[in-house]
């Protein structure tokens, strides 16, 4: 009953070092050692283990843990931490003061990784975890290589948090530069995405199941649906988020990967690079734009003010550190294309934006009617619903009869949730992607390749709105779901968007009622840019 | 949204008498009148009726309607009768007493009606239910005809239950009786099994969607199970039971009107000649065994004492008005094949039996493996399971990621309850068809030629039987879910019969479990005839 993973757990590794750089960031605090921690607590570290934390500011071991703590104690699925278990889970992390530009700080954390195998008397795993702003990455890599710090192939691996570059170009010199410095199976590019637990189930529900897989191609499918779905404003990020933007900071990343995951062949094995071969075929099939077509098919929006889940909240173009005059995009809806024999004229909606009025990440692949007319209501077409998050719920949308002394049809939902079958919190996509590091597994990161695709694939989009920065530029008010403009892209193949914010039809919803939320909320739809 | 059996509402006959022969009878007290008044009080009945009750017991109509009454309390789905209510639809109700044998019975009646039609000013529907022992249909068919009672095709109508003949001479000779006295389509032929729920949706299910129709085939399913599996012994019917057996009392009627809903190709239109055309198709398309055929397809076995539901139960030969050395079967379970395209190779399983460990009617279509092989684990082929009673429920299993930091398969469930979606209680099938006889509907009933074609399918059997008599008659413990000698004819097809006390997967049963109780319970095997 194990798959290849499991069986990879016997070859498990009995000693590693992990560094993390940017030792005092965010996504330390709130991710990495609270997904580490539970990792500890879970037994699945290796059983002799140390973290190098290294960041520029002066903290003393101490110190530092007691910040770590707080985070865990804030951040981790389990609650707040064990004591005697934190207390032994934290004199395995070590501070490293230094700055990233600077030898020393290598020189200084290498003794000490030595130090620490030396006392083992074997060389163990290392991992190094670039949690840094993306102008660090290439002179750590350099230094990691200059100091021979990660020079076995088989044991040393670095992770790289996107965006992996901003466009094309500085993607593909990025990748060029850390080729010429590691083997490509020792660079794991991070897509937290890839690693929630109904992401990676996908994979499972399409190939380990013969009910779907017939039905997965332009025969029977009618279009499908990926949405992502934030509530969240840009908040502190607004410096970065301003010169990047949804298509950018999601569409690139991880709605071309859910794309990849819903739309890819059957690999050939379950192992790395067979899934990447299947991905990437994929991004190489999606229709490349012109400019003309982008405006047809690519929708941008940007959130004015308004309420989300009863709090206010300010428009973009007011958020701090946000240009007053600003275009960028904070909402995308795009139709994509596959020209592949299995998807031929089966339009791929996405979508994604902040402030929205729900969060939701969900996929939606619908179905074409039923050849059979003898009834004579109308049919819904089947759906089949992936909720990625916040529930976990996979649902079939079926039509059938209602009970009663009549014929009558309506539809009904069948529906797997996770939390009816697993009372217990699932790990965090960190600790399934941190653990593949440790185990030296990459099914679930991207390869170099399908990062250049992902540019290519969105890059006629950057350009055509370079070019024209308020074309068609929409606005749309916050805890809306989007502008309304993002409807015209569904036509002629859909009638709506996907209601993200549905009740589970089983619990009776009169499906069929025409009024919903998503038309009738953003009708404060004006077009932004004057 | 409304189907053609709601259009046909608008046509609702505003006028009917609706005559009971039998009316002393347990179906009368127990399904007819509980039916007939719950369709009353749910304002479904014709705006004016008169009920005529005949039977040849002594009783006034007061007396008679008191004693309907108490049936009513005790069997209505709708629970105790709401007393201004039952008065009102009491005062319908006349009893006609009399001899089904002799002619005034017929003349008092035909009185009767005239004059309940005269007082209308009005010839309306007139629908005359035989619940009545076989040996009255042909009398009262005739006596019927000869008044020139039910003349008038498109107004007048029989209803008979089975058995329909006890073999298919003599349900030859029944057909050619009532077609030389009624046109066709004045015969209601009634199982009620067709007006089931969840039968009825079976229909909706199949040809409303796009998601299993496609996979309805040989290509994509490995076989098909039905089971009716009774917790009641024969109880009070010894004296019929022993003469007639599980074959005909369930699977010459039953069981194969489901297999005709489960195989059948989509009929022609929503409408009862394409819907009969259709399953007829099924059942001349079976395979007609041998007799050596028959006793590797077919196995029939016969209670022996034990305990069901806690309550000890008698073994069958000890059942009141049972032959002490009877060899007739209370269980029998066969394997079919249907020698058309769609199932060539496919085995349907169909079992029935009494005194088993739980009631349940359950079809479980079981698909085959996924032909990509790129998990370790083991995978359980997907299930379509749809149970008809006592739970209505559309479930489908299938293999998914179990929550975890491990590409780890188990089997789960989606599924669709009704009774989580349908709060209020469900219509009887009686209910259903009965209101379908006045509407003049024939969807949900068998036509003479399908009965014809059920008793070829099963007389092979019957006369392999008959002329061995004991030959691999097989005991089993009441309270078990039959011989173990049923699951010889799943060899090689399948492994196992499907759980039919399973618990819902999605509730977490480690699926996986070999253990079952079904090879677990039938330990008492023995053979019985010696």
């Amino acid at each position: 009953m194990y798959t290849k993973r499991n069986h990879m757990k016997q070859k498990q590794v009995a000693l590693a070092s992990i560094t993390i750089f940017g030792a005092k960031g965010d996504l330390t605090y709130r991710k990495l050692i609270p997904a580490f921690y539970n990792l500890f607590i879970s037994h699945h570290l290796p059983s002799t283990f140390s973290i190098f934390c290294v960041d520029f500011l002066a903290v003393d071991d101490a110190g530092y843990r007691d910040w770590l703590l707080e985070g865990v104690n804030e951040f981790s699925r389990t609650g707040r931490a064990d004591a005697q278990k934190w207390t032994e889970f934290a004199a395995r992390i070590t501070y490293v003061q230094g700055d990233f530009m600077k030898k020393e700080t290598y020189s200084t954390l290498k003794g000490q990784i030595q130090k620490f195998e030396d006392k083992q008397q074997q060389r163990g795993v290392r991992m190094f975890y670039f949690a840094v702003a993306p102008r660090f990455i290439e002179v750590i890599a350099d230094a990691l290589c200059n100091q021979k710090l990660c020079n076995r192939d088989t044991l040393d691996r670095i992770v790289v948090e996107k965006p992996f570059g901003t466009d094309l170009d500085s993607a593909r010199k990025l990748n060029r530069y850390l080729s010429k410095r590691f083997k490509e199976k020792q660079i794991y590019h991070i897509d937290h995405y890839l690693g929630k637990e109904m992401v990676q189930n996908i994979l499972a529900f399409r190939f380990a199941n013969h009910v779907f897989e017939p039905l997965w191609n332009n025969q029977y499918i009618d279009h499908i649906q990926i949405s992502v779905a934030e509530e969240v404003s840009v908040g502190r990020r607004g410096g970065y988020y301003d010169s990047s933007g949804a298509l950018r900071d999601m569409i690139q990343n991880h709605l071309l990967q859910l794309l990849c995951i819903i739309a890819m062949d059957c690999p050939k094995a379950y192992e790395a690079e067979a899934i990447r071969d299947a991905k990437i075929k994929v991004l190489k099939s999606t229709r490349i734009y012109n400019t003309e077509q982008v405006f047809k098919n690519v929708v941008r929006g940007q959130y004015a003010a308004g309420v989300v889940g009863g709090q206010p909240r300010r428009a973009y173009r007011e958020e701090e550190q946000v240009k007053p005059d600003s275009t960028t995009e904070t909402f995308v809806a795009a139709r994509f294309f596959i020209d592949s024999e299995r998807w031929k004229g089966v339009p791929f909606f996405l979508r994604t934006g902040k402030n929205m009025a729900k969060q939701s990440t969900t996929i939606m692949i619908q179905f074409k009617e039923s050849p059979h007319k003898i009834f004579k209501d109308d049919i819904t077409p089947n759906q089949l619903i992936i909720s990625i998050q916040p529930e976990l719920e996979i649902g079939l949308l079926f039509e059938g009869k209602v009970p009663g002394l009549h014929m009558k049809l309506l539809p009904m939902e069948m529906d797997f949730m996770y939390k009816d079958a697993y009372i217990e919190s699932l790990p965090e996509a960190y600790e399934a992607l941190l653990l593949d590091v440790l185990d030296g597994e990459a099914t679930q990161f991207m390869r170099a390749d399908q990062i250049e695709w992902a540019w290519k694939v969105v890059m006629p989009i950057l350009n055509a709105w370079e070019k024209s920065p308020k074309k068609q530029l929409q606005s749309y008010e916050s805890g809306s779901w989007g502008p309304t403009a993002a409807n015209a892209i569904l036509k002629p193949f859909a009638k709506e968007w996907f209601r993200l914010n549905h009740e589970p039809l089983s619990e009776l919803a009169p499906a069929t009622t025409t009024a919903n939320a998503q038309t009738t909320a953003a009708n404060a739809e004006v077009t932004a840019a004057t």
